[in-house]
């Protein structure tokens, strides 16, 4: 019953090591979960109690489909575009999927920088798409000449995603121009910002207000509220358009009340204490984390979001869950020939990261790698 | 740069209406909207501290992407379902897409019966299917060997939607076991069952437990918590599955403490006070618009949901709108052949109706209609 293009999309991966976790924990290890994909923090308290207040004051109905001007008009004014080139989504996810079913013709090129999101592959299957990767072995960073070499005249997307998961790697602006230039206005670039608030060095840079392009972005990871599902879109009202079509039938409107207590929080700047408060932990964790890891593998230091992707061997993942309960995420969930890699997100606990870097040394150790 | 399948939805018609209300309001009139889709009812207060409780509690972060057990269990006792064939959703909205883009195949004849919800039309273009009308005239149900004589090798999805949004027709369920035989097994059935509780005589029959049905409901019309983006699926593992695939990179799960609140909520029997109260005002209200609509028009008794569908005359809704401040529905925005009808939704409150009723009166008066 199930049509081409989900038959192609595996949940297989995520089951696996579902089953490996659940396997784990029934031998009776006491597993530390370094495979989270969101901040342990919690939503701010303020943020908590204004979203009461609007939900008391009856923002419980639907709100416009392009969401609440007030929210427009913050995020418009920090990013210096017209409010009407921003749409309020359900999340990053929701607006990539938007995106996608917007963009993506059928059987056209869609490219992916690798290793990347796992999610890319399937937005680009859902769009019945055909799935270009573009390799940035060594550095992580994105090559321009790369780009322009995949591009083709059957190219109608490609989705950009700094600071990367699972690597941390970070474009500067005017690497992201290079980029922007690099693909000619021959394809919708979808730029997927969404740890753009959390680096430690450079400053990434943003396609907000380029042309032919489409910002996703989110208060998930920088204001702690993933389970809130509130996200946000910028692109120019040609392509704004085309994505509402899809939006008016899928998430439809962000919570109302959400929206409304984002707004207020955003305008008195609050949201800026709270993300340097977070950085500065994640900070400490990746210092840490990536000089533990160093001890054993080669390390791709990251510049932002909180993961490190790290090479060890293929079945390391495997091995050191089942031996010393540390989960962590596969290479090959981030693109093809990443089997040695894996991805530990440092989202947790400086105690749970301890724990868990002294288990992966008494396990190599052990091995005597 | 739209790819093919966005480029036939049009949300032309939508803007035509929004532009006509502008307009009769920059002329001075005080427009009474009767196009509206949800409940004018606030979401109870008891759920709403419910859900800051949660909040605080810590109820921020990601669900699992099938959605919090304890939410799924209570639904599954309700339907007397497994639990593990429930999902929850972001609204009904973003079910309905998942399982379009699960289930019908590109190129595949989807059927819709007519008059109905305007959406369906959209959710089978972004599934690149080929629209399929069972028109419903003139008693606006279904009748089973329509749906037989319509049904293909090449059919891959039905859309049923009772109660009825425009018209509030009502299935019982051998009416609904009739139809669902006429598929027989061939399709899926997507049961859109947002309207089920609220409804005035014969109880609506659901297709929840039965093979090859995708059961969509959601909280938003019963509970008035349309602004909170939670809805459900009920469907056999084997479906739940490939709607899962698209689910996980979509809505990823319902706001966190929505979940929860709405599971205590539940679990203590508060929902089924909340809907009568509801549903009496919404007898009330349906019965003396009904009354007064049948002084001048063809109208469509309603058994369910919270619209009336009646026949004027093509440039009715216009006419209305301008001269007297009543804003309606269109009925060709609820399939083809139908610009002689008009929907009005009486979620709003006794006064305006009233109001709105002397309006088309004195309208009708004046043109000797």
């Amino acid at each position: 019953m199930a049509a081409e293009r989900v038959r192609e999309i595996s949940t297989s991966l995520i089951r696996r090591m579902f089953e490996i976790v659940e396997r784990a924990k029934r031998e009776g290890k006491d597993v530390i979960n370094l495979s989270i994909g969101e901040p342990d923090f919690s939503t701010p308290a303020e943020l908590i109690d204004l979203a009461h207040e609007y939900m008391r004051k009856g923002y419980t109905h639907y709100t416009p489909n392009l969401g609440l001007e007030e929210l427009r008009e913050v995020i418009a004014e920090r990013y210096g575009v017209e409010k009407d080139e921003v749409m309020v989504t359900v999340g990053a996810s929701e607006a990539l999927l938007n995106a996608s079913l917007a963009f993506i013709e059928q059987g056209s090129d869609v490219l992916i920088h690798t290793p990347s999101f796992l999610s890319y592959f399937t937005y680009a299957r859902l769009g019945m798409g055909n799935i270009v990767e573009i390799s940035t072995f060594s550095d992580f960073r994105l090559n321009p000449d790369d780009v322009a070499e995949k591009l083709s005249g059957n190219t109608s997307l490609m989705f950009l995603n700094f600071p990367t998961n699972p690597t941390g790697a970070v474009l500067g602006q005017k690497e992201l121009d290079a980029v922007h230039q690099a693909l000619d206005g021959r394809a919708v670039i979808v730029s997927d910002e969404v740890y753009d608030r959390i680096y430690y060095d450079k400053k990434p840079g943003t396609l907000a207000g380029y042309e032919n392009a489409v910002v996703v972005n989110a208060f998930s990871k920088t204001l702690a509220m993933t389970g809130w599902r509130i996200g946000f879109v910028i692109a120019d009202r040609d392509l704004l358009d085309e994505m509402l079509k899809v939006h008016q039938v899928n998430g439809v409107c962000a919570p109302a009340f959400a929206q409304k207590a984002v707004a207020d929080f955003m305008a008195d700047g609050k949201d800026r204490e709270f993300v340097e408060g977070m950085v500065r932990e994640f900070r400490k964790r990746r210092d840490f984390v990536v000089s533990r890891l160093k001890r054993h593998f080669d390390v791709v230091e990251p510049q932002g979001a909180f993961y490190v992707f790290a090479k060890a061997y293929s079945g390391f993942i495997e091995d050191v869950l089942l031996e010393k309960g540390v989960a962590l995420t596969p290479g090959n969930a981030f693109g093809s020939g990443l089997e040695d890699y894996f991805r530990l997100s440092y989202a947790t606990s400086m105690e749970n990261l301890e724990k868990a870097m002294d288990r992966i040394d008494e396990f190599m150790e052990e091995k005597k790698y």
